[in-house]
């Protein structure tokens, strides 16, 4: 399903990573390899949110009060909107939002896995962290994008308020109890550890995303420019944890 | 929070249960006994839609594919915008929501864990017989309300297309092995019997809402006539599943 391009416009191929972004989807996607790496982040975003769905309901389950339980399930409810744009968004350019999301469940599903929440603060820490690196990282992408795409990525990414929520009980917590700040800030080291190991393995088995992750489609793999981003998504990390009074 | 009216309205309680329907909110609410059934009565709404959330989110996870698990939790989040309604519409009447909800959180969740289900087929099966009998329920129970209360009730109920995804799904596992239609039948008599155990629990436990149910807050309280619709209840169950192939 991934290549419906005429090979007649092949040679858009040789376009620079700026001029993709001055183009819309149906000047961009021409190019075979460009279309492959939307595909691939399209589906990553996909499979990202419905996984986030998935963990957030769960997290409610560890909801001190009703008023917080409804709180979480809302969030999970934004993120299942978000998939389903994304989804549509690949059904709409003719690929298959399963095929698309497959390649990405092994390394979420092991991320869920090695960071399940032991309760509720963690559980809320993980969901303002998780947020906050997959936004940066989304916006980082965004710039090499086609007008098209890049307006769907930024939009399933509009802040809802969510951010507010988990800082909010997180600081409320470690008020009442300085100790949790220790806990809390291990634990949010963890989280940004196992996420930038999930990534890093994706980049790695990912030719045409990663190629485009650093800079567009017509240059050569640079795993160095892909270390400088995860490195600015971490720094961008720290300062938040921080901020939050979860200095690790 | 519960009875904001004035003592002057209150000969309005002597109106029959016919009457009430011709009603709206203003008119009806003015009587304390039917203000506090409705509250409660949305109150266990509220709550079910929440908890069906949380179930449907957690059953997806038992999803044997992306597709399916995507649309579990479509239907979660359909759930929750339910949740919404019910939950905004009990602010704007000036009762508290997590108050109105809490009376009925035990029933829920002793439910839910009696009725865990053990795979992906049990999970719909369970969807499917929980939304048609809280369907026909809450269709009775319209009949004895006001008309603003019936709209949004009505409105909630309305059938997202998710009975015919589970509908059709159990029919093909029925068809590929047969076997399992008489696992899926029991499992479905014992959703049912839990079901009515915990309404019988709530009826005898709430009295404004048990009298409500049977005809309107002028008349005693008849638990022959409560025992009347849920037999009613039990009999469109019935018929459901043997139409599903699940006759036990």
């Amino acid at each position: 399903m991934r290549f419906m391009t005429t090979p007649d416009n092949a040679s858009d191929a040789s376009a620079g990573p700026t001029s993709v972004a001055a183009q819309d989807w149906a000047k961009a996607s021409a190019d075979p390899q460009y279309r492959a790496a939307v595909v691939d982040l399209l589906g990553a975003l996909a499979y990202g949110e419905l996984a986030a769905f998935e963990r957030l309901a769960e997290d409610a389950k560890l909801a001190p009060s009703l008023a917080d339980k409804a709180e979480l399930a809302k969030m999970a409810s934004a993120e299942f909107h978000h998939f389903e744009r994304i989804r549509d968004r690949l059904t709409e350019i003719g690929a298959a939002p399963t095929e698309a999301m497959e390649p990405f469940v092994t390394a979420y599903e092991s991320f869920h896995k090695q960071t399940a929440p032991s309760d509720w603060l963690e559980g809320l820490v993980k969901a303002y962290v998780g947020d906050s690196i997959a936004s940066d990282f989304y916006r980082e992408v965004a710039a090499h994008l086609d007008a098209d795409t890049r307006g769907l990525v930024l939009g399933v990414l509009d802040d809802t308020g969510h951010a507010s929520f988990a800082v909010e009980k997180v600081r409320a917590a470690i008020d009442a109890d300085p100790r949790v700040g220790g806990r809390l800030a291990l634990w949010a080291r963890r989280l940004m550890g196992e996420a930038l190991s999930q990534s890093q393995r994706v980049v790695a088995e990912r030719d045409a995303l990663s190629t485009m992750l650093v800079g567009g489609v017509a240059d050569g793999f640079d795993l160095a420019e892909v270390g400088r981003m995860f490195s600015r998504i971490t720094e961008a990390h720290t300062k938040r944890m921080a901020a939050l009074g979860l200095a690790a």
